[in-house]
């Protein structure tokens, strides 16, 4: 006997023989399931789907993999359940497609808040008098509690439906009903609010499945650069609050936008945003006054993980949506930093590392799951691309990569693989360890006059009205295109790099810990750079390690902001490391002001030398 | 050794011995303490007081009596607790005066939901950077939960309080935060919504008193007079339902505003409301459409009790505060029934009574803790004064008892005592047994010519433009002040009992009972009408029994909404009561119209034969 076996979302329909597993459905049909590893045995869990229609009872070996509440949501493995008529399959998804695909992450358990749940409710008759509240949680199975604004919208929503409706629920909380079937239109997005930019990530919260990435950024910076000037401008205008809270969710409503465009999905089909940033950042978001973290003693108004319906904080989702801003370690130290460490795992792992935030302001963590130390230092922007004179974010045409060698000479890489627009931090990174290979650059950071730069590279090295300047693309004849780096970057970096240094510095001693100790050092930037760890640790931003413990790691904050989208346990485990990371504040620190000034040097170059054993001084 | 007590809100202050207890200073400064039943020996629980500074700890009999929740909010017994030094003493209330005197009611646990709490807290340094809120959360010393709102104003709040903050809690709701000590301004307001009449209770939630009330004609009524007709006009009239909405919300607003103007309080002191009303009032309040009420199979919305943000349903009070709406039983037996269940105690009481709620729809509850029955009949309005040609609502100047005797003949009283305006249901009740008594009318509801009237009462029927007319009151030469009762009056009298009459049967049949059987008659008022039991007898509204099985008590609706504001353990009791109350629906009984048909005639008058050991025959 045969039966029609439907594929969504690829519309796919199959004829079959009753018995046949759903897998082998699919392989006749040309539906490519997510490959497994165990061959069929049902124990590698990886090809989950869900499954409607006539379905043999769970086998054993699924009672096992699958939790019960997947079960009941219809979640099988296409190895295992067997076509027993007409059923429809949705391919789902071997979530999380690892974000990081150098991090820690391993698997994410794909449990998000928000849950769609199809119902065919009985409808009413003179002998069943039930409520229609009453009769939609008895088809949940469930106590719910629904917003007015939903209790209003039950009686016509239930008939427009002929009793098929939809219910979507964040645990007990009823965030909306709608007619029919909308189970496979269920979307989240996750935020990384940052100083200089926001990044934004839409996500299938019903497949788990990352659908489109969009950024923008941050236009608070027209009201100030860094976080204190944008305090500064909340106490001395009478709406600075609002213009700085409007400002931000306005960019955010912009992403959400794009990403909706990209994907080709609706906004109201959104009902869970997570957000991470830095506690500056949170406040604003929310529109909580952010004056008492610039003033001492500098305390936070909130810590903890915050939900809030996402209408009052003025994102434009779902009028039933939550926003989760993930918690705060410290005044200076965010939910941003708490994303990271998610997404980097520094919570779980046995062995001492490093992991370096290179935002606006730079955060840095030590440590491993029984302890870690962390502290926050105003790197600047120029790891953004910001305050550098060429600098822009990780888009299109931005100088991503930069090498020298005296056969080639320059060569630079863009993103997107175009004509130059500016010169992005990773870029900056890798432009400024060439330069003090190239011997353009002395350890005190000056460039050199062209007369004293080794021949080869002198070339690039031009008088500018601003002092020497390093020319990294010549640009088209009206100049448009032309990149360089000044005098003024090149101060940026040192400051910026300076700052790191010394705060890395502080919590080694806080620790008690040496270099050699340090297992590995995880580099994240806010934009979603990869930064080139040789480069890194030529100009002595991470200690002065072998190059293989050295690790980039992308936007370790967006990534984490992600898992606590698409996991109820990431969200969880969120909360715990925010609980457990211990504050270090530099400014209490004797040592930082000493440290820093001596930081701000670059390390003697190895490469110049020729002498590729001695290691770079970057962080004794 | 001398101290000072200060007693409120009586501002008296009195030097006593330390050592003395709070009643004995009390008694010294003529502050007049709830009578205690226990002769001062700490047993019957009434002297509760508020007490602030130095007193004694708690003795084993407070601890016994009062609950561990109570004494640490500084609640004592004035019995027991001795000055140790100064102090404050807050005379509290022994609560809930029996709002029906004669109910079945007792002592109602005062146990609001909402409470203020007076917090110290000590500010942040250096050394203690905990966030604004986590310092909050530790001084109330459990979890809170608060909305975004109430987030924005934690560090304005209590920094302008110097770290003395007022938190307003309801459960783990954060509702309000407020700087210095408020916690003597803690209101709430019950409301009774009538389909013809609105009252409001305000309540002090700290004191537990009873501080004002306030009533309005309901304006929906220029909408229509009854329940089906605001329904088809919310169905006929695209904005039907939103003119119903703020109709009602309208005259709340305007209730409350003569409640807080009359007992000197502010609107955002009001933290909590509860409201009952008929399950249609009940969707209107809420703008949730009760379409279906009146569309067969005739199902409700919502059934269960129903919280929101008061804010959300249009009353002005304070931002956070909540509304609770008691459960419904039916589709037409409303949460006003269950609030004159929960203020007559029939989920108590171990015999049959039967309770009669006389609003628009007429109400009828037969039963015992057991089992009980309920019905509902469209009684009409002309028991809360409507569709009666003189017609008023009880207030001042509404005729609410009329007297007759053959010596001093025709006697009536007004509420007020002044000049006659109209007449209320009471009196109306009052006025049809006089009638029959004296012979004006006869069993079909015929009002006799003049001529056939026995001597005496003759002078009081004259014929007017519409027929035969009783003359209650002559009014002043200009009309003004005239109150009769017409033909079509009594018509509508006819229709109201004759519906009750033929409710109670129907609900006597189903349960099985004989009229010997039903212990008492309760009957209730919407507009707090204390009705003559004798009269309502006469006119064969209830059932022919002794006279003494026969009670009026007032709004018992309006008293349980008061209950469940004052009470958190009355609220889980009306929630039973929605539970166990079996809804049995008239039209689906093929006895309920020809028992309407018999029941509009009148019983024959005992006393107009002189025959005072008959009874009357209201209902066999």
């Amino acid at each position: 006997m045969k039966a029609k076996v439907r594929f969504e979302p690829d519309h796919q329909e199959v004829e079959v023989e009753i018995g046949c597993t759903i897998e082998e459905a699919a392989r006749s049909g040309g539906v490519r399931l997510e490959e497994s590893f165990c061959g069929g045995k049902g124990t590698c869990g990886k090809c989950r789907v869900v499954v409607r229609g006539a379905v043999s009872e769970p086998s054993g070996v699924e009672k096992k993999v699958l939790a019960p509440g997947l079960l009941t949501e219809g979640i099988r493995l296409a190895c295992q359940a067997q076509v027993r008529g007409d059923l429809t399959v949705v391919t789902a998804p071997d979530l999380m497609n690892v974000i990081l695909t150098e991090g820690e992450v391993g698997r994410v358990d794909f449990d998000p808040v928000v849950r769609k749940h199809y119902l065919e409710i009985p409808e009413p008759s003179l002998e069943d008098q039930r409520s229609d509240f009453h009769r939609l949680r008895d088809a949940v199975g469930r106590d719910l509690d629904p917003s007015l604004e939903v209790v209003r919208k039950i009686p016509e929503t239930l008939r427009a439906g002929g009793f098929r409706v939809t219910a979507v629920l964040r645990g007990d909380l009823l965030m909306d009903l709608e007619p029919g079937d909308t189970t496979c239109q269920v979307y989240g997005v996750a935020f990384d609010v940052g100083t200089t930019t926001v990044v934004g990530y839409l996500w299938d919260l019903g497949q788990g499945r990352h659908l489109a990435t969009a950024s923008a950024m941050n236009p608070q910076a027209s009201f100030g650069a860094d976080v204190i000037s944008r305090i500064n401008y909340t106490m001395e205008n009478k709406d600075g609050l609002e213009d700085l809270h409007q400002a931000v969710v306005g960019v955010m409503n912009e992403i959400i936008d794009d990403l909706v465009q990209e994907a080709e999905v609706l906004r109201r089909d959104i009902y869970e945003v997570t957000v991470v940033g830095n506690t500056c950042m949170h406040h604003l978001f929310f529109k909580i006054s952010p004056k008492y973290l610039a003033l001492a003693p500098y305390v936070m108004a909130w810590k903890d993980p915050l939900s809030a319906p996402a209408r009052e904080a003025g994102l434009q989702v779902n009028p039933g949506a939550v926003v989760y801003y993930l918690p705060n370690i410290a005044g200076f130290v965010g939910a941003d930093t708490v994303g990271v460490l998610l997404a980097t795992g520094l919570d779980r792992t046995q062995k001492v590392k490093l992991v370096v935030d290179l935002g606006t302001n730079g955060e840095i963590v030590l440590g491993w799951a029984e302890e870690m130390l962390a502290c926050s230092t105003a790197a600047g922007p120029a790891f953004e691309g910001g305050q550098i004179s060429c600098g822009m974010r990780a888009a299109q045409g931005a100088i991503d990569h930069v090498r020298w060698d005296s056969e080639h000479g320059l060569q630079v890489s863009t993103i997107g693989g175009g004509f130059p627009r500016g010169i992005c931090g990773s870029g900056l990174v890798d432009a400024v360890a060439v330069m003090l290979r190239a011997g353009v650059l002395d350890t005190s950071g000056r460039i050199l006059d062209p007369a004293d730069v080794p021949e080869g590279a002198a070339r690039y090295v031009v008088k500018g009205e601003r002092g020497n300047e390093f020319v990294l693309s010549q640009g088209g004849p009206d100049g448009r295109g032309r990149v360089t780096l000044t005098q003024g970057d090149i101060r940026q970096v040192q400051l910026a790099k300076g700052a790191i240094y010394a705060g890395t510095r502080v919590l080694m001693e806080e620790l008690g810990i040496e270099i050699g100790e340090i297992s590995e050092v995880l580099l994240a930037g806010a934009m979603g750079n990869y930064f080139d760890k040789e480069s890194a640790r030529t100009i002595g931003l991470v200690p002065a390690l072998p190059v293989e413990r050295i690790r980039s790691v992308g936007n370790g904050a967006g990534a984490g902001a992600q898992m606590a989208l698409c996991s109820i346990k990431e969200r969880r485990r969120a909360e715990e490391i925010a609980r457990k990371v211990q504050h270090v504040v530099l400014s209490k620190s004797p040592r930082f002001n000493q440290e820093f000034m001596e930081a701000m040097f670059f390390p003697e170059p190895v490469e110049r030398h020729g002498k590729g054993t001695r290691q770079s001084t970057g962080i004794r």
